[in-house]
């Protein structure tokens, strides 16, 4: 099985970690804009062979791993140079825009849209792991547009990596995403944002800062070249949940300046309800 | 050495399991508004004896770890109580008000300010863990207040629990806990509001959230009873991390809206410094 990962960084590298020690007969061809990373990864071993997009026809499976917006211009690019049984799938985090980018692609049927939520704030080869995928949600959106035996190379992926599936549509996987993924982290840089300015002349302060602020700002170390991409692709969305979040943050202040704290009080306790929510994720 | 806990929850049960750890000599006796907690206590072995305020001519050293509005009503009467050679600190989240409410107090030379950055999104009895508080940061304000004997009887338990020291002006405290503490626990407050309020009907959505989400609203199970006394006492500089926070959201959906995502880019990446600010925060 010849597989094909274009992108080889974090999310990328770390299929074909996984992919190489679930199928023996594996072969990894790393494809990258970067000559760097296609050097990294030989040397880390997260790939086999250095390759380029006009080896395509031997792919068997090809994995897109990088930003939406690229993943949108070379998706056409990469059907037309596959092979009729091969399988191409992204793993992005959005998929409205690229499930309409090849509606009327004439290998549509060749073409999986993926979204592992799997991930971690770190980027590139170096940042790949094994078992990212492990017990974590992979949604499948438009999976009726997909050839029947390719969606079962897919699920064989999938199942041995240990994913669990679940079925979206686009629209609907793009809305939701904005809320418990998106918007998450232009919280987390925001308010990474808003301390670095107050406090860049006084270092000391982050001495005071303890285990709380670090998990709540550790989505602001990640990658720029990854997010910008999305928050364009799901521009709408994300303006709907920043208006919330902001209507929210605000309504809290507006508690806080009128002496209300029953209701500061009765607001985190109603969310402290998120405890439940979040049992069973990682 | 006669340790009193008054609040026998995660910071002061933590406290008692460090103390009669590092202190062989150490008896702990607790006290606690709540029978349920002092009897949980006691079965954990947090505690060697369930007392009360009137034992309080008994202690070397009173441990206050109970919400900030209570302990600026009990700390007056903690101190009329305790000998000439006790030693009291309490270990909350701001300390201006409780500073001032002693200023003038006979025993003000008994009392020391302190506030350990360390603790857990749990709460009660049940939260207390051994070594909460190794490799810590422990603010200390006013130090010059408090009895030199007692000064030092102070650090002589947070040194053998390994935490470092921090000196610095109540108001100060204050102003820059705001920023890197209080701060983080609204924004995953509101965070957790927004996608709450989003998916109530949506139960299988969480199944979209990863661990990026889990992390970013982590704070969002902590303890209103303790969070909305600490968002009283701090209310000015609240309000203005809160204004800036804001401030920033509604400047980056703005850019968002005006597809300058090039400066999305840009604000990504400066925020990526956060990077080497967080090194060495646990």
């Amino acid at each position: 099985m010849n597989v094909f990962v274009v992108g080889v960084g974090l999310i990328g590298g770390s299929f074909a970690i996984d992919i190489k020690a679930a199928f023996n007969e594996a072969k990894i061809y790393g494809v990258d804009r970067s000559e760097d990373n296609l050097e990294e990864a030989l040397s880390l071993g997260l790939i086999d062979y250095i390759s380029n997009l006009d080896e395509l026809d031997k792919a068997d499976v090809v994995i897109i791993a990088i930003p939406v917006d690229a993943t949108v211009e070379i998706l056409p690019t990469i059907l037309d140079k596959i092979d009729d049984n091969c399988l191409v799938f992204d793993a992005g985090s959005t998929k409205k825009k690229l499930c309409s980018t090849v509606e009327h692609h004439d290998k549509r049927r060749n073409y999986l849209a993926v979204h592992p939520i799997a991930g971690t704030e770190f980027s590139g080869p170096q940042a790949a792991i094994a078992n990212l995928y492990r017990g974590k949600t992979n949604i499948i959106c438009e999976v009726e547009k997909t050839a029947f035996k390719l969606q079962e190379k897919g699920m064989e992926i999938f199942s041995r990596l240990g994913m669990r599936i679940r079925y979206m549509d686009p629209s609907s996987h793009d809305k939701h995403i904005a809320y418990v993924s998106h918007l998450s982290h232009i919280s987390s840089f925001m308010l990474g944002k808003t301390v670095i300015e107050k406090e860049k002349n006084e270092r000391d302060i982050f001495d005071m800062a303890g285990s709380g602020f670090a998990s709540t700002v550790r989505l602001a170390k990640s990658s720029p070249a990854m997010w910008a991409p999305i928050f364009k692709h799901n521009k709408e969305n994300i303006i709907e949940t920043l208006e919330e979040y902001i209507a929210n943050l605000a309504q809290f202040k507006e508690l806080i300046e009128n002496d209300d704290f029953l209701a500061v009080y009765r607001e985190m306790e109603d969310t402290n309800h998120i405890k439940t929510i979040l049992k069973g994720i990682a």
